[in-house]
């Protein structure tokens, strides 16, 4: 039997209090956790005085700010979100498209030689578009996929996968010349090459106009003057006990904070991003099948690894 | 008169206060519970001191880490929500498609006598992509819907339904082939299984991609953290009953978080999650009833069954 | 001059202040707020105290709790909401497509006799779907619109509305097949067909699939106890206000969670549920005028009428 | 040069402190806002006495009850504006389809006389979709757009803008009995019939659905009581500054109800809903220019008037 | 090798703190916020008296007006970050059609000289958009896209991208009477030019229908006065840090509220806005590389510019 397809994680939740061993953010937010730690430490020792000067703040004022903040903090994660789930909608797009036009391109009213080539063609799509939203160099794993002098074409261009649309236009042309595909088949498939091809234009959106710079600069302002005023304001009520609070506080903003900062390039190669080698080796995979062929097994998945 | 496919369910509030029969939460949250229900206890006995040292915590602080943790968790079950009800939709969409593609081929131009069996294909689809989803064995179920060395196929294959849509695509060519059915309708047909690719894609999409992990369990940690805290909170202010409240509010965080896990996977076969097996049976009575069979009867709710 | 097909409602705040004489949730959440408010005056009177032990209680904890549970209780409104304007758009499209399909009926290629014939179907579909969400006996107002022997078998089938889309798809063929619609106009209208299609699975998703209960519950259950707890904790700093304070609170939170119980399932019978009888004399009034012939007047709104 | 199609508003925000030329919302909620303040002003001289008893309310519930609400007419808001923006998408899709109708009728295969009449109909139809959902007399501004005898029986019905849509279909039969437009051309501008359909079906729904009256009921209730008591509890601390903190705070709940309460009816007459009139004459304008025709300059906007 | 299509950014938090390059919002409410910062210092100077009479403010109300307008600052942050966004996937979608119908076009059945001149003219598309858009001069950069006279009828119409896409819409009608492109293909892009009229019209909407004006009124209202009167309230508790709490605040809803402001009419020149300059080069330079041309090489990014 095959590896499911549908990987399960998991979830005893006494694990996650402790352990995360994939897409943890504590080596990105460990300094800034440092600092406020050792701040907060530094203002119980000295009483909350800088320079014999007291430095004279109540909790009252964190609560509003930081209820505020939350609120600003939570649409943040929403809007970020959405950026990443619509990156991997329209990555689903290219699998479901690509197997469309296989399955019509394998069910041509007259078979053809070129089938194969055709589908391997998709597969070649999806590769440059990960090779472009991840500026890898344009012709990574296309050879094999593609006939040579296309590669050389995409290696060279800035907006290559859109040359790999033209060329299987191109295909679907010359099968309608040769009197192997009806008009009505063609204009279906010409139809999914116009998905694949919005499927490509989303991503280079998703890709080249991020989250408003500013808010994002907002937002890491505040969190940041806010914990280090924190301690100032706690340590007078709860004493001792400022440096746990104030860390767990920060712990909350600046984590949360750092994980919208990631999803919201979902084309990157942080943890938390899409794996694209993944989506691309399942699109290849997939069609493959259809072609007849046997597919590498699927990846074993191991505790750290979550097929994203 | 047949079972009504509507299930109205009744809603007397107080039933609801101390008993659930379905989808109850409790065993997955009693251990969480029991242990913050002790800590309050013991916090209560001693009066705040660990080691006959007071530890000074006033209810000042978990106001604000309170207030921002709600809004967090709010989004949480938003996302999941969400993505519960997107498969829903995709679901819903593979029934509406499966009687779109049925109602066209008991209406082809010239009848044959083979459009049962194209009938009976959709619905051994949408049994494959449960099988899938729920990762069983790929052939449950599935003889008598399809030719065995298709089933054959999908016993063995990585991505099964998309080889089921491949031959459904298949029967249309051959249909074309033998002239029962035009190009203009052949292509809208193929607009439909092009539908139920998408619905299958989708599936996977959810299925494979879970909300990113880290924000779950910065989530699960900041729960537990706060519920272990707030008793030396509110014990100096309330005393006796914090044991009370902090139970009261442990209850609502874990409780609502445990139950934007189980359907932030809706697939799986928690008592939260979709009932797939009932929208499978679905879509089986449906088709046979339009092939003019009589389906069995609709399953009698009961009081602890929701169709989902 | 026809009485006008949109109503506008006259908004006097202060009438709302003190009647609402459509769709009042007070008797449902009667006896919930009065058993609230005796409590809280056996509180008042008893100075919180409970067999002579005195609950120590504060307002601190509760305005933790409090805005928890509203911003939960926010996410819930929303999501029920969304259920209930989902249903109403599906609504709206089936009035639409049964229009896009009259229109094109009645301006065949070649006209035909049996063109009212179809016009009338679509009405039945509607009304059939009515029947369907609604519980009631399937054939119920559908004679004079259907066929006897196809009133006959949606009255025994579990998904009739499915059936009678089948009836209509045969009307296109047999219309194609005398020569009065071409192909592409044929295409066309089972374009449409499949967005009645897609109205009536949508409508069934919806009526079949709840809000997951359990989130309900806890929500339900945490606003019980909350409003139950509440006059203990406010009655050492507000007194005798007590019992005003408290059923004020109450009121929204069970009036607002009452609400969104009723919207959540949009198709019952409920005051704010959907008035499907109405969109279904709607569907037919429209159908009818486009058919040449004169509908009954609009319903003469009155103060206690909304046209849902 | 013509002027703009674009008004850009100039945005000096201390102009905003003050005054506000368009859509003020002051004369809705003055009589409210006045009757806050002197209840304000009378709980102060009588220091929160009624017939000498002492109202004994503190701020503490008030904040509870206050971040509710807020939460509670945050979602209004979000919903009515979801209405507001919905009805302005649809009245986009009318644009968009009429001019796309029109470029598709002015290049047909073979060009025919009547072209224009076609065109001229589309702007007929947005007039009598307007004086549908504004409740006009239903021939308001319709004579030289549409045949008299179309006029007339869009006068006497109860849905004029759905038989002007029958009107134009068989204008599209008639080219095509003709020869002057093929089945496939005919079917893509029957297509468009069908979005304009949809945009007229959804303005429809907007219109008599209106937001769920008791919800509308239940936030204004709260926020009148919620600011009636507020005095009573604000008044022992910040004693002769309570009328402004409470006028100040019933400021912002009644401005953002009202405006919620304007806005989720889209097609009425009030300052802030949607400029059916300037939407109609700018498609009236877009086609006449597509016609070869000089349309009448764009308004010119004072600094009173927002093209909405 | 090319310069990559997706610029990945830096983002060094540190850096954030104290400098943004690009977009600040700073200049825009320093005046406002030097404002508040006198008046903080000006009240604790005076210890909160005014003509000797001191104003008896506390924390207690601030904590709730803050959090009630934070929601409702947060749900405007919503709707216009969703105008930004819905613009821009506007102008993706011109990107994409672009494509679409270069890819169509590139393909003809018959190939054709004329090709490069429609290729140039979905480029004149776009400009003209942006023009009107951004209320340029109506013919700037179109001269060499559009054939000449063409570029003067739009140089004086009001709504000028339209007659682009009747004049593609003309060049596809002659192709068809040529016999170079079939009447389905044809169909097919007139589609497109359909979903370029939809993004055209779109842009439109956004660009004509602000948020309600209203709104933002009455939320920049509510941050000003609360700004004002909040060192009132901080002073008797906290001192000499009020200037840098007030600060703080007034910063954080003034910057949240200066940003909605410029991103919720995203067609404008503010630094947070579109660049669709940026846009329009973009499609030029990958239809020309789809001609078979070499386009200008992308911009090189420095660390002020982010492509948006």
């Amino acid at each position: 039997m095959p590896a499911p397809a549908v990987i399960l994680r998991p979830r005893p939740h006494w694990v996650h209090l402790l352990f995360v061993r994939r897409g943890s953010l504590v080596p990105r937010i460990l300094s800034q956790q440092l600092f406020i730690f050792a701040l907060s430490c530094a203002v119980v020792l000295l009483h909350g005085q800088l320079f014999h000067w007291k430095v004279t703040l109540t909790a009252a004022p964190f609560s509003l700010m930081g209820v505020a903040f939350a609120i600003f903090l939570g649409f943040r994660i929403n809007a970020s979100y959405d950026r990443y789930w619509e990156a991997r909608k329209l990555w689903g797009a290219v699998l479901v498209e690509a197997r469309n036009l296989a399955r019509q391109a394998l069910n041509l009213a007259t078979p053809s030689t070129t089938q194969r080539e055709f589908v391997l063609g998709l597969v070649g799509f999806a590769t440059a578009m990960r090779n472009q939203l991840r500026a890898r160099p344009r012709d990574t794993d296309l050879a094999g996929l593609l006939p040579m002098d296309l590669v050389e074409r995409v290696r060279t261009a800035r907006f290559g996968p859109a040359l790999i649309l033209l060329w299987l236009g191109e295909w679907l042309r010359t099968r309608r010349d040769a009197g192997e595909l009806d008009a009505i088949a063609a204009q279906q498939m010409e139809q999914s090459l116009n998905e694949l091809s919005g499927a490509l234009g989303g991503c280079e959106r998703i890709a080249n106009t991020p989250l408003p710079f500013t808010y994002s600069v907002i937002l890491h302002r505040s969190a940041y003057f806010y914990c280090m005023l924190l301690p100032f304001g706690l340590v007078d009520s709860i004493g001792i006990m400022t440096p746990l609070i104030v860390c767990f506080v920060s712990y909350t903003f600046f984590a949360l904070e750092a994980l919208s900062d990631e999803i919201d390039d979902p084309f990157g190669t942080m943890p938390n991003d899409l794996a694209l080698d993944a989506l691309v080796a399942g699109i290849d995979a997939s069609l493959r099948e259809m072609l007849g062929e046997t597919p590498p097994p699927a990846p074993v998945p191991d505790a750290n690894y979550l097929l994203t």
